[in-house]
């Protein structure tokens, strides 16, 4: 078969020559929101074929560090255990201003009454939390306990405006990467509640009638085209796109200063192209989540970063994410951490860090440098004198974080651009509903298309606000959403 | 006729009844880019009707300042008149730095070579420039003179890497408003070669080819539906989308904190919905043009701005709506410009500006304005020290503008949220060529679709670098490009 289909154009019904796989809903992508995607819609009775292009199922989802952002109602059972109380409110409040200036009430709101239950739920089909709290500032805790500080919480001004409790709620797991079981559990179940898994299958083109209803799928598979019939609807559940370098250069340009990509490599926006062939409204396509994890050790975040003029910019307590996307939008891509004799430390995600000045004044190191007389001196002097006394009048920096930086020697360690390794994954996608339909430039849904996980743009929409943890929440729980909508009403 | 169209969807052709105006090239919006995609088009031999929704021709440029951002080939007869060299190479540089992470460096390179004869075909077709230079800070010039400093150009850090220039070429009108002129000079001149307008006539929906290919329009006439049919392709140039609140909730949320629209109140996003509706890209849809401006009188630019750190974030020579942009990314929306008595004013454009302070020393400002014990006299003194020699270590202002704020009393003019009006139009659009050709999520041209103006995502993509003229300088020249490229390759 010679055709070549291209997932910005879909293929009108009247041209596909017969069906190979006919089925109720046809999910692409199997990874978080895609596996929760089918164990749903499955258990609403439909038919449900998967189509996943590697040649094994998990998705970027099975390289992260198996963490889900929940909370709400009153606490998890292991956050009231550790003595946490997580009122509904609190955590919407959270989730909001995580989502920043396109927060999505709607959907914080739902997730916000329902996560609970989703925690539940996600040990229904068999992962494991261990149940414990591990109290401390971590990127992912190393240990297999479940409950970790893995945001903004009580960082300033998230916790000016919403009591701050942990709600990364991690699978019982040894060491970092606990997303593999949490994967392993998740698709294990679907194929066990009889999800047909096709591998190496990849998605080529919608299929449309000529009412623009979405109505199956063009896939490749074993080199060969084949027609997918879907009566309820196809679920995109295919990632974001960093690993499609065009796609980055086009739509988020500034995620290019960080070199690495969260990925299992097959991020490359089919899903986001293939919904925009058919109508589909993107939101927030320049949104990227970066980090360059500072810490551990925690000592690390009693320094203080610093821009070429000798000034601070954040409070060095908030999420390792939100100081990354600071230290990126500083004036020539530089900023350093300025740390003294007392907590120096080589960051272990980067424990080749240049180090830029070293000195027993900080007017050496101002000099070393080079930056304007004197703006070094006064910035550390300010920041010493209030943290002596447990203030931070300018950046509300947590008094945990706060004491002087004054036993020399002093250093800075480099964030400036090209000395410092970052990590980044996308976080537009398209428009959709709480319930996962896909929603045209006129915010009218497209029948028969629904997507969740980051083919959508959903809860994690703003990188100054991320989280660890909100992206598998948001896609375990709006995969299964758009699953369930997808079987019940397509 | 009880057929309901939407802008999101797309028409089938083999629905079309029957054809009730047939014409090579369809034109949606008889605006800045309308006018020129027609009078080009035309040149080329085609037929041309034009589709605008007011009862008028003009569209949004029609308020505007009726300038252009033109220079390169060594400048235009103006500039080198008035003493200016304009390197091609010096003008590229600045609209790639203009146009930020996401600056198009094709659009940008075929715009510098070729603006200098852009600006000779507004003159052919009858648009009167008197040829006069402007000296000074203005926002648009109040004489009838052309040549004015419009951007960015002598500021850092622009002029760090291009040779500035003066490159806003107004058109010979006495007051604010030239855009009235040019508009009805350009209007004329396409009904004079022949185009066909349309008025009152509201476009409905795309018309396509079972390829995906874009034959034609629905126009909603005098109450009537209406089916064009564009045998050479349709022109989309029908405005940006800051008049349609729905549309800025969804997309451009951060433009909200500006209350006034730069619109004649058509900017409903129609051409970008419709460009979405058969598989076009948007793209830097989250961006926005926003102005609050703090000159004339000029004498305010010698003044120094801070946020609720007391810090300074900004050099104050740069481009007014550049310095908006900072002043609206400030912690909770706060921010102060700094007078002393030797330079106070009220800014002509707001008059009603709040004075949030006054006093006979700075400290005594700081505590007034509640900022951290300190700070507000630091940055004043460092400031102040580094101004009586002519440097700006920190930001770069130039000398031009740099004396020590030193003469009592001093005051804090309020630039905080809800103080003070916001301007905004938008500049997200759909994915195009140069040469018109609107691109989809492959970045592959739709056959018979084609867009200019803020329809487009054109030279002006960055709030932060927008420069006065960049605007209509892009629109008359790429919708140039489109009208040509439809009429000939169609």
């Amino acid at each position: 078969m010679d055709m070549h289909y291209s997932t910005a154009r879909p293929l009108r019904i009247e041209e596909v020559p017969l069906w190979h796989i006919e089925t109720d809903v046809a999910v692409v992508g199997f990874g978080a929101a895609g596996s929760c995607a089918a164990i749903e819609a499955r258990g609403a009775g439909a038919a449900v074929d998967i189509f996943e292009l590697a040649s094994a199922p998990g998705g970027s989802a099975s390289l992260s560090g198996g963490e889900v952002y929940v909370g709400g109602n009153g606490g998890t059972d292991v956050q009231r255990a550790a003595g946490f109380e997580d009122l509904t409110e609190d955590f919407r409040s959270y989730l909001m201003m995580a989502g920043g200036p396109a927060a999505d009430a709607e959907r914080v709101g739902l997730y916000a009454e329902q996560a609970l239950g989703h925690f539940d739920w996600l040990r229904e089909q068999g992962v494991p939390f261990k149940g414990s709290y591990l109290p401390g500032k971590w990127i992912e805790p190393t240990t297999d306990d479940t409950l970790v500080w893995s945001g903004s919480e009580m960082a300033w001004p998230f916790a000016a405006r919403a009591k701050p409790a942990p709600r990364g709620h991690t699978v019982q797991f040894k060491g970092w990467g606990g997303g593999k079981l949490l994967m392993e559990v998740l698709c294990a179940r679907a194929l066990e509640v009889g999800v047909v898994a096709h591998y190496s299958s990849r998605a080529l083109a919608l299929i449309i009638d000529s009412e623009g209803a979405v109505r199956g799928l063009v896939i490749r598979q074993d080199g060969a085209v084949c027609y997918v019939r879907a009566r309820k609807g196809v679920i995109l559940c295919a990632g974001g796109f960093i690993a499609n370098q065009d796609m980055v250069r086009r739509f988020v340009p500034q995620a290019l200063a960080c070199q690495l990509q969260v990925s299992g490599g097959n991020d490359n926006g089919s899903g986001i192209r293939m919904g925009m062939s058919v109508g589909a409204a993107t939101l927030n396509m320049q949104e990227f989540f970066a980090t360059m994890p500072f810490f551990p050790p925690a000592s690390l975040v009693k320094g203080v970063f610093v821009n070429e003029r000798g000034q601070r910019f954040i409070n060095e307590d908030a999420y390792h994410g939100r100081v990354a996307h600071y230290v990126l939008r500083q004036p020539n891509g530089r900023a350093w951490l300025l740390v003294d004799n007392a907590i120096f430390g080589r960051p272990v995600i980067q424990e080749n860090i240049v180090i830029a000045a070293v000195g027993d004044t900080w007017a050496e190191l101002e000099q070393e440098l080079d930056l304007p007389a004197g703006s070094l001196v006064h910035t550390v002097e300010a920041f010493n004198r209030h943290a002596a006394e447990g203030q931070d009048p300018y950046f509300h920096k947590h008094s945990e974080w706060l004491r002087p930086l004054s036993e020399p020697p002093f250093a800075a360690l480099s964030y400036c651009q090209g000395d410092i390794d970052g990590h980044a994954f996308t976080l537009g996608g398209l428009a959709t509903l709480p319930s996962g339909e896909v929603l045209d430039a006129d915010s009218k849904p497209i029948v028969g298309l629904y997507a969740a996980g980051r083919t959508a743009c959903g809860l994690p929409r703003w990188g100054e606000g991320y989280s660890s943890g909100l992206s598998l929440g948001d896609s375990t729980f709006f995969g299964r959403q758009a699953g369930f909508t997808a079987a019940s009403c397509g």
